[in-house]
């Protein structure tokens, strides 16, 4: 089955990031059928399953309950995800990674591991929804290399009867920035 | 090495279409490394090159010589692509496609080829810069149902002094239209 | 009382013109205190009202009973202006107009009363929701030369807890055209 | 002749607020023929020229010579304006005001004359090009209310050939931001 059609089939849970930043993901970072790619937090596993329908292994950590037992479910037949029941801020040993994919609150507080789990040149990612994460992870960016603070907005037309943009859209997902390993 | 290093060094030519609209295609889509994708008009190969980092494989076709060779050159690398040196409009024989793409001034002319061509559920993409080639397309969809009309605009934030939307952006690409065969 | 205080008394009706395309009307159409504009269709009176505050004289006609009442009501404190409950698809014989501004569905039938009322290089406004009025618009401006064919996106940010844009928003009002008559 | 030809007129300077934000200035704050409005700093005159089309009385600051320069000779035909040469980071006694508009890199060094040279209920608009801006602004507020945080962002349309949005668009001017004395 396409993942798209898997996908609405998915429990609801938080908010996830949509198919509009993950696919400025896949394209700015190039992953792959070889890549090996670590997210957290996993929250419904929505963006791990994307991953896992181009790259090798994806490993998604997810710590909070209610959260981690959707994500179970939704991830079951997802052979190359590894979901763990894990606080990602105690770190990550994983290494030789190709990007790291952060939606958390303060994702500054894993740089030192994000640090030593990627490849040279490896990516990473973070998805943030106000301004002043931004401004936070710009004030701590270690040995990364900022690529692109970039946002998406998307506008969708309605072609019913006549042709026009909808009335009613979606303004602001997050803001997206995207780091390179120096 | 990654494909987005790969993709600095192509020889330039005709317009790309935009990573942040090919993202879409990727999500919206669906395409894995089990997928069989057909691309036309190839161009420089940017798209061709993309969905080749992703799919199975991915046969293009140009018609302009110019286009033909700089093509030929950027993709000579790329082991999954087929360049075909042909005109789309005179139709193709590919079979059990899941993606076909487009970025033609009358994808309109090729429909007919495109469900032939396509798998029960495949995807048409279409890729248009005029509003005018979105309404000549909506008159002729034929057996194809339209998923999805939309637009992304990329709004990239400056971060050197001060924080701050970019004065001069891309305010328009291309309208992307998504149908799927039914 | 100031118009903006004023206008959240007005009884609702049909959609009205947003303030940030009332406001580039005003601008791009240097309207003043010596200005004499016609308004079809008045619906609520919303944009009749701001062009009163602003203008000398504003004439606006409507031809549906139910938004003539509204209007009638809304209007009644504004002294500067005219309704007049007729089809201005009819014709309109009120001379050496400033500006003519146009929110129905037919604009193109009423250019010719335009031309006649409008001072030489005054202005005339469309507001139109679909892009196909814009075609057929753009088919029939006669003597009208078009200045500006233009949308305008509105971005509001949250600052109650965190900075960031509003999720949901308004994506589209109406392409807004701006004619002078040469 | 029309304030928006006498504009075209206009020496250059410094960078303009663009019509769009100054058409939301006036229908956000309804100022009318009756209204008296303060400006810093003056720049080129380009705001406070379109405010004094509108106003009974436009008073404009600027400190620094060369724009001073600039101003003196674009609003030379303008009665209602009064262009001071002065910084306004000083204060100034104006009393009853409307509206004050500013559109300096510190205005909150100026909240505090603004705050009693306004009427009750009056406007204060900012226009802040960075976030950082912002910010700063949010924490000073004293006692003037937020009505608004927002951008527009304007999408011009090409109709030569093939009707569609511009390619090459100014993706950001200013954060405007709107206040009202409590």
């Amino acid at each position: 089955m396409n993942i798209t059609d898997k996908l609405k089939r998915f429990r609801r849970g938080p908010a996830v990031i949509s198919p509009k930043d993950i696919g400025l993901i896949i394209t700015l970072t190039g992953i792959n059928k070889d890549s090996k790619v670590l997210d957290a937090g996993t929250g419904t596993g929505f963006l791990a399953a994307y991953l896992a329908n181009i790259c090798k292994e994806v490993i998604t950590y997810e710590n909070r309950k209610e959260f981690y037992d959707i994500a179970k479910f939704n991830l079951k037949d997802f052979k190359n995800i590894k979901l763990r029941y894990k606080d990602v801020y105690n770190g990550f040993k994983e290494k030789n990674l190709d990007l790291i994919t952060l939606d958390l609150k303060e994702p500054w507080k894993v740089l030192k591991y994000a640090e030593k789990s990627l490849k040279k040149e490896g990516f990473l990612f973070c998805y943030l929804p106000t301004i002043n994460q931004v401004e936070l992870l710009l004030k701590e960016t270690g040995k990364f290399r900022l690529i692109k603070l970039t946002e998406l907005i998307e506008r969708e037309w309605e072609t019913d009867n006549r042709l026009r943009p909808k009335s009613q859209i979606i303004g602001h997902t997050g803001f997206l920035m995207f780091f390179r390993k120096s």
